[in-house]
């Protein structure tokens, strides 16, 4: 492969979204005197993004951010629960924001640096681009550029984010590799022209979520973690 | 000042283009057997980008990329110095990418580490994303993230460029302080709203330039570099 760009997807890939935000939301929601099950919570956020995304690549939404979305979502989830009055604009936004602040998983920091040695790393993503800049800063990963799918306008899997990373990068779609925990990110890369690496997350969703699996997809490599990914990589 | 954001200028306020320009022209042509004269050869390609720009930016040409004009500005001043067939195609993109590659002032790094500990960082430049991630990359600039002028498909001192960062990172225009050498640049930025740093850079166009200088320009604070910079803001 003559790769120049490594682009990582960052939730779930990187970091560890399932913990990082089911803590945040329990100390949040602990703070104003409300038990909202901070695990279960995590999982039913999460699981309301992929349809109001969809809303927005369907043309059914106008353009807005993750933080955007993930507060619509939250909105929904609080009223449904019938804890809406305890939490004020205030705690809505600090409850968006636990997304913006999230644990790298254990090798990303060390494999990112092996990996920057020869490499551009985009961190590639559809969270904001504030929500991504933060993130990155507060977790100290060695990424080089953020390519928030925000700056495409458009949401991963649609090529656009994927040719977008290409273009500002001045490298051919097949000079990028996509990196992620995903089989539907790793498609979407794939069908716009770029490489594909699947990196194995087992614990992306939770304790009890089901993480893609390596033999989902049958991408160009496959690795259980960024150290493995530099050393398949020749570093 | 209630700053979130510092956004730095690139090209003579972060990184000496006049030294690495000329170093690299002088060594490229040399390998070619051409006499360039780096110096002036990189006073005159930077006296041309402020006019190729403003084609752009009254809509004469349509956007393109600073790499783009810097080749176009590279082959008429090629061409008038008579020596267009000593630089084939493969010489003249390496040309175009000196730019891709300067060293930094000798307080950059420093300076911007210490920022770095409670400000978002920003690369604001005119420079394109992939010139900017390279340079940036290279030099180990500790940047949080690239904003480059090619994101607003303006070049500053357009308004657009300026209110992109605050848009990208979350922040009102207020809450972003222009950091730059020149006073064009910071004008820009205070029309737009933003706060602004004026730095010195007595050297930037070289030992026989002009530079701007901090009695140009009514800034909300000056500094004689990164470090002084780092503790007026207090830290």
């Amino acid at each position: 492969m003559d790769v120049k760009v490594l682009a990582f997807d960052i939730f779930g890939t990187t970091v560890d979204w399932w913990s990082g935000v089911s803590g945040q939301v329990d100390r949040i929601a602990a703070a104003r005197g409300v038990e909202l099950g901070g695990g279960t919570f995590a999982d039913d956020w999460r699981r309301r993004y992929p349809p109001s995304m969809n809303l927005v690549r369907r043309g059914e939404l106008p353009w807005q951010n993750l933080d955007a979305l993930h507060r619509r979502s939250l909105d929904e989830m609080l009223h449904e629960r019938g804890v809406g009055p305890a939490f004020d604009e205030a705690a809505r936004v600090e409850l968006v924001r636990t997304w913006h602040r999230l644990p790298a998983w254990p090798d990303s920091v060390a494999g990112l640096t092996r990996l920057a040695g020869r490499y551009v790393l985009a961190a590639v993503s559809n969270g904001g681009f504030a929500l991504l800049t933060n993130l990155i800063k507060a977790a100290k990963l060695p990424f080089d550029c953020v390519i928030s799918a925000e700056l495409a306008r458009h949401y991963k899997p649609d090529p656009e984010v994927y040719l977008t990373v290409a273009e500002l990068l001045d490298a051919a779609p097949g000079e990028v590799l996509m990196v992620a925990a995903h089989v539907w990110d790793l498609a979407g890369a794939r069908d716009a022209g770029l490489r594909t690496a699947f990196v194995e997350r087992p614990l992306e969703k939770g304790p009890h979520g089901r993480a893609d699996r390596a033999g989902d997809f049958d991408a160009d490599l496959t690795a259980s973690d960024f150290a493995e990914l530099a050393t398949k990589l020749g570093l």
